[in-house]
């Protein structure tokens, strides 16, 4: 039987998705409190895009097989009670056994919140970005108009990316402002290591004025990680989960989207 | 020279305000970077509101005494390069050496944020207080209806409570909704210790129908602690700061204040 999992966690305590020797990664959290909670050996989950240190999850979906049956409430009530404080599943679905958590995302989805204010954050700190010069909706409207479509985003990746090709379909990018705090939306096929922190580098060097919009393109062309702006930080990312297909009928939203400023 | 600061701080790791041996309190983090920044031995402040262990706040506003000469700004960036990522100061501004951080507040703001959901929280935990149950807004505001005005507030108060009066001057509570976000807004003269944490233990209790809205009035003038609900837990609570006298011209609101879902 394979079963879905949307989970929910605040990034800032893990050194992101991935399990690793350390044992201090979010799917180390989620597949020891699985264990716990079925009890018969360990469990191993596959998600839909894995994040990066420092990197928060509103709507991750994983998947799993087990031979044990629980209800859907009991899998998500269970679970959290072996799980952190800053993780938690958000609901339960029984899948078809076809179902991959990755192989089946259609499109992914992203938020960037970035405090631009004189003063560092503090209440938010760790879950936000942080600019210390006001900034310019239209030019950074302007300049991520040049990144929608199909393009090689090569300009955008990590050196460490693994992913097979470059070529991105980016499908949006919305950007709301309210009051001190920016709202950044991404949604593409899939995105590359580092991209959207790359991209919001080079936003934000539109967005001040140290870079006309149309530069944008330029860094795009140049198919170069040279050209862009440096990485941005992890603290202000979000991953607000992938698109399936409607006919699967998991859930899309969990309670954390109405926490952030839009 | 007296100088009035606005400081805003994440309490989860601090146990509260107030100076303690521990050295682990709000106060104890920014009078060593003061006395840092400053260069000159130790540095006492007063605060317009003490808060408790794990307690927010938006922006609270303290004063102190000194020789040493600073622009406004460099005050707020020099102190914070010594503060911990959880502790910022918004503003710094000179006052008349009459000016008392703490008797010259002539009402206190507050503001609860709770979460309605099955699930715990968990991008959020520590920074909202969390109830499982459905709340009623119309059941919530007829009992909080019955708090507005001078009263006798023994039953919300903890026995620790150091005021001289139990009676306080409760000017608003204002109660919306965002999703499953519930924001609660408290004005007061002043506030006894714990009364908030009691309000919102008997608001919730009447919001999920334990019991009836009148029963507000029934705990107040019972006059007793034993007549109120448990003191509800500080994750959600946030100090949103003083009110002066507008002639004192201190600013009255930090950039965190659009980061609550209101």
């Amino acid at each position: 039987m394979r079963i879905a999992l949307g989970v929910s966690y605040n990034g800032q305590a893990f050194e992101g998705w991935q399990s690793q020797a350390s044992g201090n990664t979010v799917q180390d959290a989620l597949e020891s409190a699985l264990s716990r909670f079925i009890d018969q050996g360990p469990v191993s989950t596959i998600c839909a895009g894995r994040t990066d240190a420092g990197v928060h999850g509103l709507m991750q979906v994983v998947h799993f097989d087990t031979e044990v049956e629980r209800a859907e409430s009991s899998w998500v009530r269970g679970t959290n009670t072996y799980l952190p404080d800053s993780v938690a599943i958000q609901w339960a679905r029984t899948v078809p056994d076809t179902f991959h958590a990755r192989f089946d995302a259609r499109r992914r989805r992203y938020a960037y919140v970035l405090l631009s204010s004189p003063v560092r954050p503090s209440i938010e700190a760790g879950r936000v970005g942080w600019v210390f010069r006001p900034l310019s909706l239209t030019a950074m409207q302007a300049g991520a108009a040049q990144l929608i479509g199909e393009h090689d985003f090569t300009s955008f990746r990590a050196s460490q990316c693994q992913a097979k090709s470059p070529v991105k379909h980016m499908v949006r990018i919305n950007i709301r402002q309210r009051g001190p705090y920016w709202h950044f939306e991404f949604e593409a096929n899939a995105f590359l290591h580092h991209m959207i922190r790359n991209i919001m580098g080079c936003l934000i060097a539109i967005g001040t004025e140290q870079q006309p919009p149309e530069w944008m393109s330029t860094v795009l062309q140049a198919r170069d990680r040279d050209a862009a702006a440096p990485t941005f930080s992890p603290d202000g990312l979000y991953f607000l989960g992938p698109v399936y297909d409607e006919g699967l009928n998991l859930p899309t939203q969990t309670a954390a989207f109405d926490w952030l400023p839009r």
